[in-house]
């Protein structure tokens, strides 16, 4: 595969950035660990190797991570469909496992394990090669219904811009982070679309810098205007009138609107509180979970210490220092504007709103 | 010079790092932009080199800044000690405008300079050789100085951290950005040496890294425990009790007890404010600027974008990204729990009880 020839088609498509892709029965993943230094796609033929690349984030955001492992599931049919019966089951019961165990927090996963699961109680009585198949469409039915919600979500929080917004984002909420278009960054886009001139400011989001690498290469490739800052300075440019709106991703919402995403998330949502910016959340129904009554219940995935004592394999921090590396925080409710949704838009989350969209 | 030897002979000294020192007629200071991957010094012999040193980083800190200031002057007068009384004078000015011009934002610098024009101006009819002499004296006496300040802030500082207290600090306020000992990390110090245990939370301190690589350096060799996090965590930490207090250096205090730091202290000073836990700066009486009124007066540095894009030749953000890099933030006096001087403990700051310091 020739990484600039695939960025360059790319380029050129509507949907500019293919995060996960069917190619002649396996999955394909951008490695969205080496962007955008390296552009290129991995593949994938089992739910083991899907989970490996959900843990080791070649796949990263709560939406693209559901995905993943929808097609993690289907993969997995693909893979044990010749075997015996009993032999298919307990295959597809490990994988189920390892794509359950992949990550903690992104509920996005656990929601589409869960689809992946009915679909399969619903078409157990068939033989393993059509329950497969079946699977399959289903995983495919995933990606698409994400984007067309993506769209929805865009759509809804494009109205929430004014044309000449500064807008900061944390983090990658963006095409990278789904099967396409983005939640955060799909607001951006269809803003764009819409024809706002709209300006971001994305936070380089330490350690693992899904906002300098991954944000600002999606923007970059869309020509939107987007402007870099450390994570320490969006205070600062809260403070000389320079953001006018922040929209960011979730990983998972609790029942009472409580926000868990991106480490670092909160502090942004306190100083755009201290500074009346509006703070949005792009959340598609597949981020709330209606079993967590509030953020303090969501688990919040500690990841390795190698990430914080530098960036890959440059190494900065000294021998014999502690490390703690929270991958995300919860923000509460009470510092969020408003939730962006495919059903449209909820101003002040609560218990009784947010129950509201799933009657 | 042998590093290591040298990193061995410092930490069995009492002052376990030697910031700037004064060898054979030369300036040396630690190269403080490739630790902790290396511990060498470089050397200095006028003034321009040494304005160099101060505007690449070499050496940083505002206090540092300072010492290396007077100790640029005494230079430009000993290598022009031999030429004739106007030439030396012309040398001279040219130097004071070199390290002028250096750094906009330490008012450090500027105090540093203007003492050692006023030690040139009691001294001007004496003949080069001896202003010379005599400009040396002064810069090594506001060395120090400055270790004996930092001693006395310490000792204050510590009274307000209990035993067993876990302090956050952002940057590197430490022996490193002084001649010895340190303002926030001389408070970390002294709390040690008065028998208190205390575990420092070191922010990582993008773009500059001078939390990871200095801060946590600096502890790490005195076996102060010290957590390293990036600089979107604290916020995280706070929320769930991990943050006892907050102690910060500074570069400028306004007459008004705004505070001047390192970029990112505003967002830290909001989240300590949030929740509760006091926001303390480590602040000498020569960082207090009584010109200037109120924080929103003081120049502010822009830094070089490479900066932004990635850490020294390590470069992960995309060709074409924007990029804003404010080297310092201001915090409102409302947010400062207390100054810590060497004449004693400001709470709540204000112009009175700031002005009182200097009667």
């Amino acid at each position: 595969m020739n990484p600039k020839s695939d960025a360059t088609q790319l380029s050129q498509q509507k949907q500019s950035v293919e995060t996960l892709r069917w190619r002649e029965g396996r999955l394909e993943m951008i490695d969205q660990r080496v962007l955008p230094m390296h552009f290129e796609y991995l593949a994938y033929t089992n739910a083991k190797e899907v989970a490996e690349g959900i843990r080791s984030m070649v796949v990263r955001g709560a939406p693209a991570i559901g995905c993943a492992a929808a097609y993690g599931v289907a993969l997995e049919a693909l893979a044990s469909q010749h075997m015996a019966n009993d032999a298919f089951i307990q295959a597809m019961e490990r994988g189920f496992t390892e794509l359950a165990q992949s990550r903690p927090t992104a509920v996005n996963l656990f929601w589409a394990l869960q689809r992946m699961r009915a679909c399969w109680e619903k078409s157990s009585s068939a033989p393993p090669p059509q329950i497969a198949a079946i699977l399959l469409e289903e995983a495919h039915e995933v990606s698409q219904e994400d984007v067309r919600i993506n769209r929805a979500m865009g759509a809804f929080g494009a109205s929430l811009l004014n044309d000449g917004a500064r807008v900061l984002t944390h983090c990658n909420a963006g095409a990278l982070a789904t099967a396409g278009h983005g939640t955060a960054l799909g607001v951006f886009r269809s803003a764009v679309e819409a024809g706002k001139k709209i300006s971001v400011i994305a936070d380089e989001t330490r350690p693992f810098l899904q906002g300098a690498r991954l944000t600002a290469w999606e923007m970059v490739q869309e020509h939107i205007p987007v402007t870099l800052i450390t994570d320490n300075m969006s205070g600062h440019l809260m403070q000389h009138g320079e953001i006018d709106a922040v929209v960011v991703g979730t990983d998972r919402v609790a029942a009472n609107g409580d926000v868990a995403n991106k480490i670092g998330t909160y502090m942004v949502a306190v100083l755009a509180k201290r500074h009346g910016i509006p703070f949005y959340v792009a959340c598609p129904l597949s981020t709330i979970d209606l079993s967590i009554s509030q953020g303090k219940d969501i688990p919040i995935e500690e990841r390795s210490r190698d990430e914080v004592l530098g960036f890959r394999d440059y190494r900065w921090a000294p021998v014999g220092v502690s490390v703690r590396n929270p991958a995300f925080d919860v923000t509460p409710a009470e510092l969020v504007t408003a939730l962006i949704t495919e059903k449209g838009v909820v101003h002040h989350p609560n218990v009784q709103n947010i129950s509201a969209l799933f009657r």
